[in-house]
Order: structure tokens, then sequence, then C-alpha cells
């Protein structure tokens, strides 16, 4: 006879490339992200939460990142409304609203949003395939004074979740420029789309590979460490010459900076009108306070997508980290954006300027951990322990008064028949104190507070006596209960 | 010669079912989100937030209303992960997590999750095919004192969010009752399973339908008023009345009703276990004040889902509001949950006693606004308007000083060209003040303050000219500006 074959469990696992976050890790984000909608809203942004559903229509192809054209997006087919895909970023429906609702939308139109978005790529060490992204744009303001606002606000903004100032550096430059010096060198033209693609790609990679590494791109091509060749945009020794010295024009003051652009960008118009729009920012900027000290000029941001076309900018963290390999690095980029005219004319035909910005939250939120700037271990609540199965109701009582006194209290609901497994449980929630009462303290209107802090070492071994007997562990009335926990509280926070 | 045809333009919609939400719909919700997870973390519930793509053979078909099989959810196959799909609850994955983290959880594991849920089902009016949940469950604590937690805290967090006690209550049943007095009409066993199924979702229809609808569905069956026919559950009249003599059982006291029920679930254990559970639960809230005004055991509550295996609760808004057709009619639920034991066990073979509730975000949202616990209005920011273009950076000063002092203001960043077009601007913003320079006034270090609260009226159609006539504009020091926006303020605030 054949067995009767039982439906195999299902295993307990996300899907590849997704995660789950616990505890401090939810709600150190909440925090952070509540600081930066703080200054957005100070700013006159406001908050647009879009469904996570777009057709593939509405989003079109705009991924961002042109090295890596295979990655997609989550896709599939509905009976009502045909191909649809879950959002890969916040820009792509930030368009599609603006084009949706521009009638009913103040214009310029000031927007945030944070939320997940999902790319179909391939997962690897800490890349996931959904992914919180935190964005602030404004649709709908030709002048580059909305550059230079998000520039300043991105400043503010990382001052606000608590990264010093001289901890972080916000660079902006101007596409305009790049492709005015491109033209200077020769490489302007429906033609030359591809090598230009190829030295817009090279610059950006100066931090990795270094000048030398630039160079060999702008020229035949590089030889990687694995003996990988990477083609080349071909360019003669004069027309590298030129590109690397757009990279390096950066210079003392934004001024000096502006300055050299001008002499590089001579004779471009397009080129020509980048540097003036700079120098606007600069100027603008200053205005305000925003001296180099935190936001600079600087000609070797380019920023990868394809789409920007004008001033684009980016936030480092400048402090000093180690790497996998235990070298000092530091800590990079955390936010980026720029200028991007297009997004919004694929629906109405009508180019609508826009810029904005994109924090990467989880990058930022690792770096505020590495400063100590989060609550790092969530607070623990205060564990009321259950000696006497039958009175429940005085244990509930108990985490009652606390908790509408405020403080974080939890009774032990598990078996309580192992008063070890309890103290473990406490433990394990990172308890700073135990509530213990047995039927003599109950009698005697008494409760034991133990403190954990001082404790927590030994609790996986302790006995109930070896318990009692420490002397963090001490008896007071029960009707002074809150009183007691808050006192003993403040003496934690003290030592 | 054939004419080259372009592209269509995509269209601007989400797809079929999915929203937007702006401005003070994101803001509101996040603040009443904040709102309800201090009360979960101050009963000890840590955050979770899943991925929001599980495997299909993880989330499992526990799709929560058995009234509507169809409903579905959106799946996609993926090479490395097979079929996966969003997430259609907060619970499933909750499951997923559970099971798969089991050694490094602390047990019980108190958690709390907000975030959008996918389903795919038909859209209709109010009724859309992402939202959001916000739950709570414990899971791993066997006792009911477990349930007793959670109703009070879903109390707790009413208050906390803005219902004013009497707006409220929560009412609690337990499912074991209800199958004892099922077994006690003679509804027990494996064969009357669709008979049981249709009394649930009768007594669950109690508020819609009245008595005597409930009565027809319990009997031969029910015919809508569009004459459509529902096939009843074929009992006769003795058992009818035994199920009718259950939801009727409610009484003025928790004890009262308590003893009805036991007489009813005479004979039954698990109706007499279900019994005495309630007794427990009652006591235990009664131990911390908990009393009728917010909690009560109320016998007509089962909750749709067919997974609950105990204690099932669920909290109603009972203020008047009314219908689309003007009738009056109290809110209704706003949330509701229970035990259920089996959603892990399907993981790891072991049962595992979980119980939990579900907070309907939309709804409360709703009924917050209704009862005006909510900004309703977002506050607009200042603007600065542009009387003139080449002292952008003077405006851009003004504005940064506003937002330095916590003031949320805004440079105009449209063409400053058209002032009409700023003062309509200003007015979709909801703006309280517009800051005015002009020549004139920047040589003598001046600005104007215009109070567009008392202004509004007219933005549309003034002049220039006019708005400066305006009483309600002022002139005031450059360098006073701060101070005088912060007192205009003030007096609107007053006024």
């Amino acid at each position: 006879m054949a067995k009767v074959k039982k439906a195999p469990r299902p295993k307990a696992e996300t899907p590849k490339g997704f995660r789950d976050y616990f505890g401090s890790d939810v709600s150190d984000r909440t925090e952070m992200l509540a600081r930066i909608a703080e200054v957005y809203h100070r700013y006159g942004f406001d908050p647009l939460e879009t469904s996570g559903v777009e057709t593939v229509e509405a989003l079109g192809k705009f991924l961002p990142d042109v090295d890596r054209p295979n990655e997609g997006v989550f896709a599939w087919e509905l009976d009502d409304s045909g191909w649809v895909a879950l959002r890969y970023d916040l820009t792509a429906p930030l368009a599609r609203v603006y084009a949706q609702h521009r009638n009913d939308l103040p214009t310029p139109y000031r927007r945030y949003a944070m939320g997940p978005v999902w790319r179909n790529e391939k997962p690897g060490p800490g890349r996931f395939r959904q992914f919180y992204q935190c964005d602030a744009d404004t649709v709908g303001a030709p002048s580059v004074a909305a550059d230079a606002e998000i520039c300043a606000m991105l400043s503010d903004t990382l001052e606000a979740v608590g990264i010093a100032r001289g901890d972080y550096i916000v660079r902006v430059n101007n596409r305009k420029v790049l492709n005015g010096v491109l033209e200077v060198a020769g490489l302007s033209g429906d033609d030359k789309e591809a090598e230009r693609g190829i030295v817009l790609r090279a610059i950006d990679k100066l931090d990795r590979l270094g000048p030398e590494g630039v160079r060999a791109l702008l020229g035949a091509g590089r030889k990687d460490e694995s003996g990988d060749f990477t083609k080349g945009a071909g360019l003669d020794d004069t027309q590298a010459d030129v590109v690397m010295g757009f990279m390096s024009a950066g210079r003392e003051t934004g001024a000096e900076t502006v300055a050299a652009l001008r002499d590089l960008a001579q004779g471009s118009d397009v080129g020509e009108k980048g540097v003036e729009e700079l120098e606007t920012i600069a100027a603008l900027l200053d205005a305000q306070g925003y001296g180099p000290d935190r936001i600079v000029i600087d000609p070797s941001v380019v920023r990868g997508l394809g789409y920007y076309t004008g001033p684009v900018y980016e936030a480092e963290l400048t402090f000093e980290i180690q790497d996998e390999k235990g070298r000092p690095r530091q800590f990079g980029s955390v936010a980026g954006g720029g200028r991007y005219d297009d997004l919004v004319k694929r629906f109405t035909g009508q180019e609508v300027p826009a810029t904005g910005v994109s924090i990467g939250v989880d990058r930022l939120l690792a770096a505020l951990r590495m400063k100590g700037q989060t609550s790092e271990v969530a607070e623990g609540p205060v564990v009321v322990t259950v000696m006497d199965r039958a009175r429940m109701a005085d244990y509930q009582a108990m985490v009652g008064e606390l908790r509408q006194a405020g403080i974080r209290a939890e009774v032990y609901l598990g078996n309580p028949k192992n008063f070890g497994n309890q103290l473990k449980y406490a433990d394990k929630r990172g308890s700073p104190i135990a509530v213990i009462q047995g039927a003599d303290e109950a009698e005697a209107g008494k409760v034991q507070l133990k403190d954990l802090i001082q404790g927590a070492r030994i609790a996986e071994t302790a006995t109930l006596e070896e318990w009692k007997d420490r002397p963090s562990q001490i008896e007071v009335a029960r009707a002074d209960l809150v009183a007691e926990v808050q006192a003993m509280r403040a003496r934690q926070a003290d030592g």
C-alpha cells in the first residue's frame, strides 16, 4: 500500500533579497525620519505617499543605474489595469502624480516622500530588493534657487538627525558645465553619446579608481585587478586633459572654483550658462550663511543618473570609518540628487522643471549608529514576574499602575512555573527592573525590586534564593511601587 | 507615404483600486500611528517591520473573509524564490517571522507592526487594493491574561489618539463559548462544519440584519431587499432558540453575563472552559480598573475570521454619525482581533498560542477627523514673495532666518513676473502671512507683512495696490522680520 504523503511544511523564510527589521531597527528609523520630516515641513515641503503599485506604462524606464541595465522591476498583469509593477523609486511616481493632479497642486510643488521601493536585482551582501528612500523634490521651479534651497535643506537635515557640522559636506556641481567642457573637448553631437556616457561614468568613479584610473577610462580603457578590461571613451590626450582639468577645478573658495570652471567652459554656451548657475547657487547659499564648511562647489560630482539636466548635488559624511579590511576610509555618500526636466513631460508633453534629493535611509541610519546618535539598545520594559499564578490579577494591577505612570512595563505571560525562565525572559528583553511578589510579600504588603542592570550578568544561572540575596534587590511597600521604580530608574540613569 | 506614428503618451493614473495620500492625509496618519506606537511601547510591545513580499508558500491561504473566497493576493514568479506575493495582512508574516526566529526572540513575544497590505480584490467605493493596518500581537502566551492585556491596551490606545471615554466600547467574547452553545444545539461534529460557518456569519451580521434577519439565516434562509436568497443553516426552532439566546445573553454586569452564558453552555466542556476564560478576563480587567464603561463581555461578538480559537474582541465607536442617506447610526467597528493558535504550527508543527488585534487605520483616522481630533488643515508656510528677481538672495536670507526660528516658510520659486500668481500660490498653500519687499522697502530697510488669514478671500482678484492698501498689511523693520512674523502668528492664533 502506498503511504499517504503529508504536504511538506512551508519554509519560514523571506524570499531571497528581502529582510525584516526588528525593534530598534524600526524605531530608530522612525525617529530619524520624523526629524527629517520636521525639517522638510519647516522648508514648506508637503508629504505625499503614493501607492506602492504603479502601471508599468506610468513608471517608464528610468532605472537609475545605467551600469546595470538588466536590473528591473517586479511586475505582473492585472485583468483591469494591464501590467503593473512595484515602484522602484519615489521620483517616477512623483512625476505621475504631478501630471495627474497638476491643476489642483500648487506650483511650484514642494513635496517629500518616505517609504519602501523595490528593485528586481540580484541580491548581494548589503543589497536588498526592498529598501527605504526618503526624497524631497520641488516641481515646477525653473530657478536654481530651488536647487540651492534643497542643498541648504540637506545640510540642515543632516544636522537635525545628529551629524555634526564638520562631519559632512554637501557638494554641488552642474551638468551643464560638464556638458560645456565636453563640447570644448569635441564631444558634443548625437554621434558622441556613447563616449559622453563613458566619460560621465568614469568621472563618477574618481573616488574609487583615483585620477589615473579615470584617465585610463577617458583614453583607450582600463584593466582592473581581476584582469577584466573596460573599454574607454577613446579621447586623445588634449581632450582628456580638458576633462581631467574639469575634475580638479575645485579651489579654496566657491568664487575661485567658479572662475576656474569659467575658463574651462569658455566658448560653450551651455557651459557658460552652467557656470553662471553655479555662481547664482553659491551667492544664494552665501546669503543664507551656508559657507564652505557646509556646502561647496565641487566639479568632481556628476551623479550617475542619465536624466539630470542641470545642478547635481550630494552629501558626503567625512568622518573616518574602517573598511572590511580594517583600512581607514571616509564614510561616504548618504544623499544625492539634482535637476531633471523631462520626467513630467512624458505624460503631458510640456517640460516641467524639477529638482530633488534622495537620502539613503539605511546608510544614514548606519552612520548615526556609528556616531552614537541613536538609542542603539531599545529601552526594555520593567517585568512584573508571576510567583503565584492565582494572583495574576494582582500582577496585572501592578503593571497597570506602572503603565499609567508612563513606565514601560509588562507582566510575564509565559508559563510561570519555572521562575528561572522568567528571569531569562527579563534578560532577553533588556529589562531594567524585575518586580517580584511571592505570598509572603503579598501578605506583608511588600514587593521586591530587582535591579537587573546591575545583576544582568548572572541572571541565567541564579536561583531564586541567590537572586534574593543580592544587594541590588530591595524590598519596598506595595503602595510605593511606582515611586520606587521611578527612583531606581533614576539611580540607573545616573550610574 | 505612411506617417511616422508617435508612441502615445503614458496615462498619468494609478492602477485601478490604488490611491495616493496627500499632505495632512499623510501627516495626520503618521501622528496617529506615533501615538498608538507610544502606547504599544509602554505595554512592552516591540516594533517589527516585515518585508512587503513573502513567498506564497509562507503566506498560506488565510485570507480573512470567507464570504469572498475569490479575493486573492498579488503574486508573481521569481527565478530564485519561486512564487512570491505582496502580504495581505500583518499576521501571516508574523507567524513566518516567529517560526523563523523563535530561538532568538523572547517568548512570549509582544510585537506591533504598522504598514501597508495589499489585496487583489475588486476595487469599489472606499475599498482599496492597498491600505494600512496597525497590529499588536502576543505570541507564545497561553494565558488569557494576554487577551485581557490587549483589550486594556486597545482601550488606552483609543483614548491616546483622542477618542473620549464614553465614545467607544471594547467588546469581548469567546469562540469557545459559542462552540459550546453550538454543541448544546446539536451542531458539533465534522459533518456540521458548513452549518457552523453559516451560524457564525449570521451572528456576525446582527448589527446589519437585526435579530429577525439572523433568525431567518439560522433557519431556512433569508431573501434580501434585492430578492437574492441566502441559504440558512437549517436549524429547527429549539436549536435556533439556543443560538439566539446566546446572542442576547449580554447583561448589565460582566458577572451577570457570565452567569447567563454558563447556563447556555452547560453540558459542553469546551463551552464551560470558554465561560471560565471570560470570567478570568473580566476579573483581570476589573483589577486594573477597566470597568464596563470601557470594556464589556458581549456574546454577540464573533468576528468573521475562521482561524480564531478562543477570546475574540472588537472596539466600536459609539458616537452617532449620519449614513449616506442622512440617517443617524453609530460609527461602528474600528479594531478587532482574537486568539489564534494554528498559524505558527503550519511552519513548525508545534502549536504556538497567539492573540492579537488589528486597527483599521483609515477608519480610525476618519473618526478622529469627525471628532475634530486632527489638524485637518495643515499649517501653511509663510510665503516670502519675489518682487525683484535680482534680489533673490535677499529673499532667501529672509526665509532662512524664519526657518532658523522654527517658522515654516518658503520663498516663491515660480516665475515671479506676475505678482498675482504669487498671491494665488500663497492662497493655495494656505499661507498665513505673505512677506513683501519691493525696491522702496528694501532701500528703507523695511518689509511688508500681509495677514492672509484676514485677507484670503480677496486674494485671487486683488491688484498689488489694493493689496497694499488693506489694513491687514503692516510695514515693519527688516531687522524685526522674525519677531514681527511671530507676533502676527500669535495674533492670528488668538483671533
